[in-house]
């Protein structure tokens, strides 16, 4: 398959003509061919009003025929080959192997979706039969969830398939019934291209509206804020930087009709290593969190940025231990040269913080775009009285908190903002202090861990991307894992409605065969 | 029980010193005794502050402890007899066998919310097992719902006791785990107290925190404004008008943390006669119109606003019937002086506009607050072109819109605003053409009737009171029936713990007995 540079709206390839731009290969930090066209105001108008026109026809495919679509893109991603996976390392400057490995997590995340949307569990479906002899009579009242409507998705930078084009928001969106317009990155255009046409076909191989999917080219400010302000778009999901979370957030706000911003923003992850825990497995924690720290140049939501523990013998040496191995690491490219700069920026921030030590750095940049880790130490109260130091470096930084007791660990934990994820390094012997920690973190992030390392997020039905502001804009949903599917639904109650007239799900001799809480008793299907 | 004019701040009683009312009785428009004093701004503190430190030991309560909290409101309401009828009566004009049966549906409420914390299914308990010989090996993942955090509740005028301070928004924040605090709607501040001071005494007689409960006085731009603002509160419940719904979402999401808002504010629920229906069954839905539509003085979010048929002589016949029988109606007293003189001023605007005619209006009013029900018509055309008529107006109100087509019918349908409720009149002759409306009708509201009226809303499992904005300003929920718990919570996955840690509902022997998703598949309570 050949990248032509074009955007994808319903069936049709268009170039846009509001300006134009090639994809960088951050490596070497040199332009690469073809020519990415932007779209015009019109363009996006015909996207979302191409997505409005396929809205009711699309939610109400058959469950069986919504799996089979998802099933067609995953299958078309694999029958991409390797010009997927070498577009997609030139253009991040990704391992090859990690793309391979996102690839099969993309794959494996529309599957699970196809299963969950074969299941109908997500419907919610809900009967309260009639009370015709109560006073008042009680009429027959049922409940299923729909789809939202047209949902802008934008891809993120730093998972080029797993949450781009055909990605978490995407997959979970479209399994909820609700067409897409994407809103490409601009770090990963052919990468955008070539996934974006496989969904394209898939649109016309399973006999589906066009306005299923489309895609577009352009800048955040520009294309994205028109696509989010559009009235036919019904909600957003977005992965990035708080600055473009809010952005959106507040435009989605202004609307003449409101709408949902499903925006995973900004964390920095806190693992919380216990005394006993410390010093039972010091050198192999110090290990593990340097590995954790610099996976991917850092690039992760999920990235280690804090690790607190009470200052000791073992909190020294677990510091040694991390200095060592860090500076064994490589420094490894990042994804695009703008965030290259931005991680130059932040920790050379950190490094004018004066109560603030370097503890270790890792191996100097060799090229033009490759994060140099760097691992830091500061008080418990130096964190506490130092904002800044919350903030979010995205890369392979790491600050270091040692407390002088666990009382100040748990002001440190109170004192966080929201997390996606918190990390509790215990054994048995520490379970008193975890109890205490638990309700802290509960209140702060969207997964705790235990004697792990947050990165790595697996997609399941139990997993929670998401978390308190600034995590993400709305803590009651999670981006990653088959829950994702609810951000996209909203219920409708149909009452005394005839029996020919109900949707399938509400049908007397449940023909989807869902699972329903019949007045009030959660039934399986037979 | 004596009514003091206190506010609850945990277990205290205060004597508010920013300002102070009186309640009125809307029949005679004259104050009735004591003195109410509003919140100073340390007052709304110290309830936040309260909420904030009762949120762990209440959260964590037993689910039979929770339930058991939720009884004893529902018992100690019906305990205070008909002290708490009698003054509702003189604070809302509302009559006392009305006020019965919303005590009865507000008890039942409680009730029906202490089955489904008992139950469980709200905590969406899920277990994805651990993998550790696939390759990368996958975690334990367990994933369970908590409570927000402390939610503020804005009692509403128009259900003192439904949807007021021990209403829907209480008990089902109060079932999630959610400490609450109330701003007392100063329509009925009495009733208020005596509600409130119920909660209190069940807060203390079920040994919970003092700070599970508080109860505020004050203005909705001061005191309102400062508890939806103040850190500790984490989510809003509110029902009332477009305005302060809107001015209250602003206010959340420009904190420091933007915290959810579910307002629940404008709708104008509209009816659809089909041809067939109206045909057959004429003078029967005029009757039944007209009593939707004046019932308790049109005071209900789910009024009859709207009818809509195509031009025919059933339809003229309609408007005939329906102005004999509103022509007989009693004004009835509304609330509030205030809400009388908006219902004023929305009818004389309508008056004004020139394409829209009278059809009938009720009997004058002889006291000083009393609505004159008011039905007007108006052509599909001037609908469309005239948005003023979708805005609603609170009371005995309503316009008929006469099609010239089914296609016109549709086009109304398009063009309206999201709504509560959506009602379709249809015999099975009409079912081809509800065919095409309901997917229009899906889109827009929140709960869709057949063959009823919208008046009247079920306390069920199945029950959606929400919709599409302007109708709430979160179409993802519901306010009335035991999915509004959801609104409450949000999902936490809990990776590697060790058992002795785990949350009961994710423990394996399922001590709770609740329902679970078990690797992709849910279980019912052994």
């Amino acid at each position: 398959m050949q990248i032509t540079g074009q955007m994808l709206i319903g069936k049709k390839v268009v170039f846009g003509l509001a300006g134009n731009a090639k994809a960088i290969d951050p490596s070497i930090n040199q332009e690469i061919e073809p020519v990415f066209g932007f779209a015009i105001t019109d363009e996006v108008e015909q996207a979302c009003l191409l997505a409005e026109q396929a809205f009711d026809s699309y939610r109400t495919t058959s469950l069986e025929q919504r799996a089979r679509f998802l099933e067609a893109i995953a299958t078309g991603i694999m029958d991409l080959g390797p010009v997927l996976i070498e577009r997609a390392a030139q253009e991040t400057g990704l391992p090859v192997a990690r793309l391979e490995g996102e690839r099969g997590r993309t794959v494996n995340q529309l599957r699970l979706f196809a299963k969950v949307v074969r299941d109908g569990h997500w419907l919610d479906a809900t009967i309260d039969s009639a009370l015709p002899e109560r006073a008042p009579p009680r009429p027959d009242l049922r409940l299923q969830k729909i789809a939202l409507g047209p949902v802008a998705v934008f891809g993120a930078s730093n998972f080029p398939l797993a949450f781009s084009v055909a990605g978490g928001d995407t997959a979970s969106a479209l399994a909820a019934g609700c067409p897409v317009v994407v809103k490409a990155h601009n770090a990963h255009l052919g990468t955008s291209e070539l996934v974006g046409r496989v969904i394209q076909r898939a649109v016309a191989d399973c006999a589906l509206h066009e306005g299923v999917f489309s895609m577009l080219i352009g800048a955040g400010s520009q294309v994205g804020q028109q696509l989010v302000a559009h009235a036919a778009i019904k909600a957003v999901g977005f992965t990035g930087s708080r600055s473009g979370g809010l952005a959106l957030v507040k435009t989605a706000s202004q609307r003449k009709e409101p709408i949902p911003v499903y925006a995973e923003m900004s964390s920095i992850n806190p693992v919380f290593l216990l005394d006993q825990a410390l010093a039972s497995q010091t050198t192999t924690l110090a290990k593990n969190f340097v590995d954790s720290l610099t996976l991917g140049a850092g690039q992760f939501c999920t990235n280690p940025g804090l690790v607190i523990a009470i200052e000791s013998a073992a909190a020294r040496q677990f510091l040694q231990d991390a200095a060592r191995a860090l500076e064994d690491k490589h420094a490894a490219t990042m994804l695009t040269p703008g965030i290259h700069q931005a991680y130059l920026k932040g920790t050379s921030h950190l490094a004018e913080i004066s109560q603030l030590q370097l503890v270790a750095k890792g191996q100097q940049a060799e090229s033009v775009c490759a994060a140099q880790a760097v691992l830091s130490v500061c008080s418990g109260t130096t964190f506490l009285t130092t904002p800044a130091l919350q903030e979010e470096i995205f890369g392979p930084s790491s600050i270091a908190i040692l407390c002088k007791d666990f009382e100040e660990v748990i002001a440190v934990a109170s004192s966080l903002e929201g997390q996606l994820t918190a990390t509790v390094h215990a054994i048995s012997d520490d379970h008193a202090q975890a109890r205490k920690l638990l309700p802290v973190l509960e209140k702060k992030a969207g997964r705790i861990l235990f004697n792990g390392f947050p990165t790595g997020v697996e997609v399941a039905h139990a997993m929670v991307h998401g978390g308190p502001f600034p995590a993400t804009s709305d803590s009651r949903s999670t981006s990653v894992g088959a829950a994702a599917i609810e951000r996209f639904l909203r219920p409708v109650c149909y009452q005394g409605f005839p029996a020919d007239l109900l949707p399938a799900a509400l049908q007397d001799n449940n023909p989807l065969q869902v699972a329903r809480m019949m007045d009030g008793k959660l039934t399986l299907a037979s």
